[in-house]
């Protein structure tokens, strides 16, 4: 679809898995307990009950792996009806420690495009999460340089993107939000009035998922490559 | 000691022990800890391993309730020889959920204080820990109105300070920070040339513990009960 993005001043960008690779990580991690639950249950019911554990103690922990682990640890003792070994624990626990220390990998573009975009936009960073881990990837990736500002919210909902704006003096008009989910960074920032593009990931993760029938989700643009936003931006 | 607070404008409240008891439920969980772990290891040894898995693991977990949870269940495999029983971890597991949905309460002049400063200054609140946990007792505080900026910091060191005043366009001079802690609230403020009110609570965490010789610890004022900064500031 055709979008006018003449009036963009200021461009958010979303972290994980729009700049750098995030959800991979945690299906791997997934893949791993559920190996050491396979004495339990198949990988699909322990997929599906650690996934409810997660939606269940979302509102108390938040997004982000020390509460992916907490939630791991939980549902380990509820599918084994408290069977589980204690090594296995400790082997949960150091599978999130991994997951904490991985290296950061940029996705494909990524530092291309920021370089080109830096000298005509204000760039910040729009991420939710985990304070300290988005703060330690931001710096581990190597693309602070590039950024204006750069805020870690508690959640991606309409009000935590206006009040944000607001703060920064930012214009909705003026303001385009580039991320990988839908329901995230595409569908409040429409809602707000400001313009959208999705880089979609090629793993989502369900918690994110929205349809494609919602009726704002045709009002921006998709590209299949972050790279792509190029050809529609002044650089 | 005197200090001028002449050219104030903006000031800083440290949240956790400054406006509201922290520390406390803390403390109090480490009392059931201990208890879940007494066929193992003395209440001391308890408290003195536990510390010692919360700084290990301080860097990759950062500061609040999560990583608490985390350094519990790693400390209790660990001092048991991984003899901890199941239910103990889901024991300590409910511990960590019960301090997070545990109710906020008021530290005593801290609306008074509030409502009689918020006309003449420009009131803020800077805090460390899990940006959930802090939105969410703020938001349970009732005390978001007096504030024009909240700001979840992952450290309180000069550097993140320095930043965020930056950014906030705040000039070092006219900023006060009241805190309770000298290691947090005083002494790197101090130190990037800004002033400093510290209200010590009850129980300090000894994470926090600084000497009181530290040479810059006297060049500040300290105050038994936040009420006393009415006696210091416009009002």
């Amino acid at each position: 679809m055709e979008v006018d993005f003449s009036n963009i001043k200021v461009i958010g960008f979303d972290a994980d898995d729009t700049l750098w690779v995030n959800e991979t990580y945690f299906r791997d991690t997934e893949e791993r307990f559920a190996e050491l639950l396979e004495d339990y249950e198949t990988k699909n019911k322990v997929d599906q009950e650690l996934f409810k554990m997660e939606m269940a103690n979302l509102e108390i922990y938040g997004y982000g792996i020390k509460g992916f682990m907490l939630s791991m640890i939980e549902s380990a003792l509820d599918l084994s009806n408290n069977q589980i070994s204690q090594k296995t624990i400790a082997k949960i626990l150091d599978l999130g420690k991994r997951m904490i220390a991985h290296p950061v990998e940029l996705l494909d573009g990524v530092e291309e495009v920021l370089s080109q975009l830096v000298d005509k936009y204000r760039l910040i960073v729009l991420t939710k999460g985990d304070l300290l881990d988005q703060e330690r990837k931001l710096e581990k990736s190597g693309l602070s340089k590039y950024f204006h500002h750069v805020e870690v919210l508690s959640d991606k909902k309409e009000s935590n993107y206006s009040n944000l704006l607001e703060h920064l003096k930012i214009d909705v008009k003026e303001f385009l939000m580039i991320g990988n989910s839908l329901k995230s960074d595409v569908l409040p920032i429409l809602n707000i009035g400001a313009k959208a593009v999705h880089v979609p990931f090629h793993t989502t993760w369900a918690h994110e998922m929205v349809s494609e029938e919602d009726e704002l989700v045709n009002n921006h643009l998709k590209l299949n490559s972050l790279k792509d936003i190029l050809k529609y931006l002044d650089n």
